[in-house]
Order: structure tokens, then sequence, then C-alpha cells
């Protein structure tokens, strides 16, 4: 397993007319957090494109428990159980405070620029291994 | 069984580096597909905000199958099976032309606009019924 | 002096928690407004793309008199005085039924693939002037 | 003349087809570094809106100099000269490194939650000149 933690605070253009941060930013800051755990893995996503690697999404879950509002600070905690084979599955889970507030998962293709279905770069595979991902 | 279907025409500013629609936008495609369907429904979703229900999402479940590219014309088929309980689900499946390129389902409470669940209005499942879908 | 007139309807996911359109959005509306005005001309943009002109915005200008809602139906009045030389300029007011809400312009470029300005393609400069743009 | 930086690293969302960031998010940028801004004063603006006073965009200007790109790290540098009067005006440079990538300027209003204008908080004022904004 590996995990990462990263802050998010909510935008004011992150809002909506109820108040709460509208449900289809969790998938961008599923994101984000996605980042950030490539650049604690040593494997920034940018170096994966630019090496002609993309990360489509596959599938996309969401359970919001509570909403979140304007200016909270949100943690996201990114993990991954296994490394990645065909495919990559992240979990989310997102906190203010001691409250888990919403959790997610999604599920990831390596794509090669012209749109076809590759491996995974094996140099990504290992540093999955190597930082504790089960085989 | 109740349908509707929502056109969707891909803007410039939804797509992203890789050339596809983000796949955030699906959940706000589903959203206004759900706002048509309750037009359609004749219950404008803005008039049940203004009676004082509002409609959070619980939860949220996307599969892509295949991009959707800038200026695509989308056709969002937005299903509710079941009139609504304590809580409504809407299934959604988008099409280009004759392909399905994603599918989707969402979950809600109702609420009221302190926070508190409440039932959905009376007149809002009658409509349901009178409209085919299951009890 | 050529026009064309865009429909907007503003979606849920567009309002912020102050219950109006977030400003960000107009950037967006004055987009699809220009997307449609190219259509209006018989150049679509996706086809000014595939055949090498991309047209990156250098600035914009907005001023907001009156606020937007959910759901409002508006319309983006979108004007180019002027056919294109190095720039092409474009203006826009957005009216909710007779009331002026917002009003702006954009400033863009024309540039290839590789970043590199051009001048825009005679057929689009020629469509503006058998449409009526001054020279 | 008081000032606050505020780092912004480019999200994938925020990317389009382009490949740069696209052009809207630079007001949602501008938003953050006002907040932060206000921050930085001693006055956040959760605290201001929960004392009754919003402050809605009356106009903005965009001048792009040159794109932004997914991950890139960037800079915005919020400025006000003067004090708020009836009206704020704040100033945005925006850098990657010692880049100067963008300018722009919004100009805000002093609202109720009814939605009058309202005299901005002596508190805020007073702020502003303990720090150094022009009289």
């Amino acid at each position: 397993m590996i995990q990462n933690k990263t802050p998010i605070r909510v935008r004011y253009v992150e809002t909506d007319a109820m108040g709460f941060a509208h449900h289809a930013n969790y998938l961008a800051w599923f994101e984000l957090a996605r980042i950030e755990f490539m650049d604690a893995l040593n494997m920034p996503y940018k170096d994966m494109e630019k090496e002609g690697y993309l990360l489509p999404v596959l599938g996309a879950h969401l359970k919001y428990r509570k909403p979140a509002h304007f200016d909270d600070h949100l943690i996201v905690v990114c993990t991954a159980k296994e490394k990645p084979r065909i495919r990559l599955k992240m979990e989310y889970e997102v906190f203010r405070e001691e409250t888990l507030i919403a959790t997610g998962s999604t599920e990831h293709a390596f794509m090669n620029p012209k749109g076809m279905p590759i491996r995974p770069p094996k140099k990504f595979v290992d540093l999955f291994e190597q930082n504790g991902a089960d085989a």
C-alpha cells in the first residue's frame, strides 16, 4: 500500500448556489491528489506524458458523506493498494480535520499519444514495488 | 421507467491537454440532464428549490468507454427506474450518434434549506407514478 | 458588422455560494458564442484547428452589470465589427430578456500548432468581407 | 500599496485542447489571490461574508502574454494601490519564474446579502490604511 496526502483549500469558484463545494470538483481534487502521489513516488505525471504515457480515466466512484464549504481546508488521502498492471486503481478519502467527508476511487488505463492501450512503464511499476504496493 | 434526452455540445473550456473532454465534466452534463428530466416531468428543479427542497448528491458512478472531443454533439439519456422514496436514483447513458461513450448514475437525498433530510414532495412522487416509474 | 446570437441556460455547476453565476463562466459563454458565430459564418472553429489555425486569447474585458442566476435563459450577442487582420476582435452583450446584464470583448491572435503567429486564413477574411464586416 | 503573493500550480483540469491553461481559469486564480491577500491583511473573506459583506465582481480585465501549461508553478502577485471606497480595485501579475505571463485587474462592489450596495466595513478600510494603501 502506498499513500500520499494532498491539502486542498476550497475555492470560491468551486462553490455552488447550495453553498457547498459542487460535487464535480471532487474529481478535480482526486486528480490533483494523484498528481502529488506521483510526485511523491518520484515519477511526476508530466514526465510520464513526455515519455509517451497518458493515464485516461476509465471509471470513477464517489460517495459524498458531508458537504464541503468555501475556504474549508481539506486533506485528500490518495492510496494505491496494488501495483499497476494493465490498469491502475487509486482510492481517495477526503477529510476536514478528523471528519471523513467523502470517499472515492478511480481506475486508469495506460495509453500512448495515438490513443492505443499500452503497458505501464517498467520504472513506474518498479517504484510501486519498492514503495510497498502489493504485487 | 421515465426517460429524457438532453443534447450536449462539448465546449472548448471542457477539453483538456489530452484533447479529450475532461472526465469531471460528465458530472456537470449528468446534472444538466437531470434538470431537463425534471423540466420534462413538469417539476423544474428551480421551483423545487423555491419550495424548500434541495437535492444534494450522495454518490456518483461513472464509466468512460470512449473519449469525447471538442464540438462533439452528444446525447445524455437520463433514466429514473423507480419513484423517489427517501432517495432518488438517476441513471445516465452518453451517446455520440449510435456509440455509447459513457454511462453513470447518481443518488440524491432530499434536504431542506437548513440541511435536514426530508421526504420528497408528494407532487414529485405522484408525477413519477403518473409517468410510469416503478412503485 | 457581423452578429450572431447564442442562447445560454445557466447550469447549476456555474453558480457560486452568492447564488450568482460565477463571473469566470462568462468567458466560457463568450467562447461558446464565438464558436457559434464561426458556425454561422460557415467556418467552424473545429475545421480551422484541423487546417492548422488556433485562435488563442490575447486579452479580455468584462463588465458585469447585473447578476445571472441558476436556470436563467440568457442570450449572448457576439459581434465582429472589423475583419480579422493580424488580430481578431470580438464583442459580447449578454441579455436576460430585454435586460443587458453584462458586456465584454476578447482579442485573438492566429497561431499555428507550433505556437508561431500566422496570418488568418484568406477564406476566413473573405467570409467576413462577404458578410459585411468593415474592411 | 499593499501586495501579496499566491502560488498556483496549474491543474490538469485547467488545461485545454491547445495544451494551455484555459484563459477562464485566470479569473479563478485572481480570486484565489484576492482571498489570500485578505488573509494576509487579517480580514479573511469568509469572515467578511459572515459579517454581511459580499464583494461581487463589477468588471475584469485580462491580458495574456504567454501561455501557461499543466503543472506550471506560477506566482500571482495581487496588489491594491488604494484603500476601498465604494469600490475596491485589485491588480494582478502572473509570473512563471521571472517571466510575466499575464496581467489583469478586477473591480468590486460591497453588497449586503439582500443585494444592496453598502459601504465597506470600517475595519477593512482601516487595515488598508495601516498597511500602506494610498488614501
